[in-house]
């Protein structure tokens, strides 16, 4: 059964799906593009799939299923037999990985997500950015990574010696900040969080998605990966 | 082996772990309080367990948790085989529950959270309510709420017709919302979601709660559920 996936590639959640489905090795799917630009997430078919009127959402079968960590979780679920072990291959990593999922929710998401608010979205829109939100969430985000830091000091990963979902789960708004907003100081200037961003920034998935981004056709289609053109 | 939680029997998440645990029919656990109106969370030896400074955390055995949704997920991995099935029987069932509680971590949780910062520890600590705050946040919780009422409407519960850790997440918000702030018009002018509130907040797990918080023991101790006093 084909996996439907309804979103952007250039979206970071849609990018989180995308990443996961190339982690276990899933090849059965094609992207949807909805076209945020025209508000499409806010017509009634699109809300039928998507009740908040958000991207991404997924159709597999009979299953409609929304909110890009669960989605991620459901590929790891399904697909438990094949590819990376992104949800970890014990209790004890499971808890890690599931720990580190919830930071990335509550610690690192609401700074990070503002700041690409404040310094591409709003760049892409045309809108001016608010500095003073920019340094305030730059302070914040550089605390949670004080924490990183201290903890990729004796982890090579987050949940500790093994990729997983919870490292997965910082590209694509670390590739915004860093590669579009050239803001990326925050990560660069500490030793190990930048250590880490390589070694997971680098992986196939990821330098497939950024590939894609910069090819031309994503441009008209909105979506390639892996040779995949919707 | 006794699993500590290290928390506040009033904190929303400390609660939620709570709850888990006698859903789960787990008893072998205390609860240690966590002195947040000293400060005790920003010292040395709390932030070696959560170098966040947030409560709570759990230690069990070797392993030390923390964020409340991750150590909900624990407890219900570990105990699998008791208690409530919280996360689902099926891979559907686990998707839908994965679904609703993203859904409480980003699009309930922000409002909320904000609401009860400003009607209820702002009001415990002397401080002034923004009332303009408590205005827009009013505003999006009930738009979130909307969403949830329509659903309702053909689903007992969020993941379908079982209870589960999704529903157990929103109660303890929306307890100081409703019964300790009182602006619960939010919930209760909803039809299905005043039916789905009444119903998930009467299990014995909030009840009982519910009791301790209501119990003078609560006031020295911090701590009081089930008939264990730590």
């Amino acid at each position: 059964m084909t996996i439907i996936i309804h979103g952007l590639f250039m979206s970071t959640g849609t990018a989180k799906v995308l990443a996961t489905l190339l982690e276990k090795e899933v090849d059965d799917y094609i992207l949807r593009p909805v076209d945020i630009f025209s508000l499409a997430h806010k017509k009634p078919e699109y809300l039928a799939l998507q009740p908040f009127g958000l991207i991404p959402a997924i159709q597999d079968g009979d299953l409609t299923l929304f909110e890009s960590r669960a989605i991620a979780r459901y590929i790891c679920d399904k697909y438990a037999g094949q590819g990376t072990a992104l949800l970890g291959k014990s209790l004890v990593e499971r808890a890690k990985v599931g720990q580190w999922l919830e930071v990335e929710s509550h610690n690192f998401h609401p700074p990070i997500s503002t700041l690409i608010f404040e310094l591409v979205v709003k760049s892409y829109k045309g809108l001016i950015t608010d500095e003073s939100a920019v340094e305030a969430n730059l302070s914040k985000l550089s605390n949670v990574l004080d924490v990183y830091e201290q903890h990729l000091s004796t982890n090579m990963y987050l949940a500790g010696n093994f990729y997983s979902l919870a490292d997965l789960s910082h590209v694509s708004f670390l590739h915004y900040l860093i590669n579009v907003a050239h803001r990326g100081e925050v990560v660069t200037s500490k030793k190990h969080v930048k250590a880490w961003w390589e070694n997971i920034s680098s992986r196939p998935a990821w330098k497939g998605w950024r590939a894609g981004l910069a090819s031309p056709e994503f441009q008209l289609a909105g979506s390639k990966l892996n040779g995949k053109v919707v």
